[in-house]
């Protein structure tokens, strides 16, 4: 019998866990841990470091490397699939030499697993040739919620609806019709750059709920070069950034 | 000098709050506890109950009565408007008599204060009229997080779009254009009847997260009756019911 869980962490503080999140950790017989190379290898320290200050018994990490998508692909959805199958492999190959005799394996997700995110989608894989794996997820805050919070604003305006995107879908599909409130996600490419800046009103922010957090908010006009040169300061200092945005056509951050 | 600091909770099991929400909730000197009457007065029994499972410290709760909207104005957006001055006027009274010297006060969220909620407007209101007031936020998982964990699935499809609106958008505008993916949040007259339903799938959830949960999914066709029933039954069960829903065109989970 195998348990897999998903625990949402939120962006890396360790005070964005919830109860629940803590004894999902806690009670997971491995903690798996996704090196992904040197790059953004800080990643995997924090990881360690969020179980380390938040659970009171010593886990036991299970490492497995990451595998790259094949940038030869040229098609995205299917460098992706191919992708999920690779690390579905690895995951088995990890779960079988960590957990010989079956047991509880915890992964951590950064945000939530629902959104943007490929390990429910991998972990049916693993279903597949797994047949006693149960699949459980626990929630966790998002970049969103971070985002708003740090901002101190509402999401939507007055019962109107929300866009969640990605940066990709900004720069292929441009601004989706009808919509007045998008959130931008996954963009490493400042996307923001494919809009009519003069139309458009962004609050933006990198390592949400973190210290070393920085927001930028405004007239995309006045904030896109300013917000293209932090995060290029940004990556540069720590190896990596996480990020993330809202878009809005109206200034009003209670409109 | 005043405090607001609206923290998010999740939809009411104790073990959804984040190590900064317990914190703030600690910190406050006062957590105010609104009342809305006899049908949902077991919301204000839930919100005393969160925090005395989670505290160390017996808070001192501050309660206030929440007005009802005026049902003879028409105008949707103008009801609400007026319905928050009046909040931000209650607000006020409550502050000057629990905190006649200043201090800081919480109010439970549900949810996280970005969605679907009027308090950060209510804040607003405030703070032109107590000029040193600070409102802060503490994020907190939403019904989407918890709704997609209990289904175990994601949100979007791979890198695509999603959209989150309300049960009167829905009745109003339809169904968005170019949309696959929707959350409908608020509710409360089961609008999934608008839709043609034979296009449909829905993923349905009440009391998300809590003992009582109850989820339904399958092809709306299928659902929309039982859903029905099930709010009716939960409703009358209850003396309340918090639901929310998704739809998509898909029928699989993990497309």
């Amino acid at each position: 019998m195998f348990e897999l869980r998903l625990v949402g962490i939120g962006m890396g503080n360790p005070d964005h866990l919830t109860g629940s999140a803590k004894e999902a950790l806690q009670r997971a017989d491995i903690i798996l841990i996704p090196q992904k190379g040197s790059e953004k290898s800080d990643l995997a320290a924090l990881r360690r470091e969020i179980c380390e200050t938040v659970l009171i018994n010593q886990p036991r990490f299970a490492e497995f490397l990451l595998p790259t998508r094949n940038p030869n692909e040229p098609d995205y959805l299917k460098r992706v699939d191919h992708w999920h199958d690779e690390i579905a492999h690895i995951w088995l190959e990890t779960l079988r030499i960590h957990l010989p005799d079956g047991g509880s394996a915890a992964l951590m997700i950064w945000g939530d697993p629902s959104l943007y995110d490929s390990s429910l989608r991998i972990a049916e894989r693993l279903k597949l040739v797994v047949k006693d794996l149960t699949v459980k997820v626990t929630p966790g805050l998002t970049a969103i919620q971070l985002l708003t919070a740090a901002h101190g604003i509402p999401l939507n305006a007055i019962g109107a609806p929300v866009t969640i995107s990605t940066g990709r879908q900004l720069r292929e599909q441009g601004w989706p019709m009808g919509c007045d409130t998008l959130v931008v996600m996954l963009d490493g490419e400042n996307s923001f750059d494919h809009l009519d800046k003069d139309k458009y009103y962004i609050w933006w922010g990198a390592f949400l709920g973190m210290p070393k957090e920085v927001i930028v908010s405004g007239p995309l006009s006045v904030c896109a070069e300013k917000i293209k040169k932090i995060r290029k300061k940004l990556r540069k200092e720590h190896g990596w950034i996480m990020d993330t945005y809202l878009l809005k056509h109206e200034p009003s951050k209670f409109a």
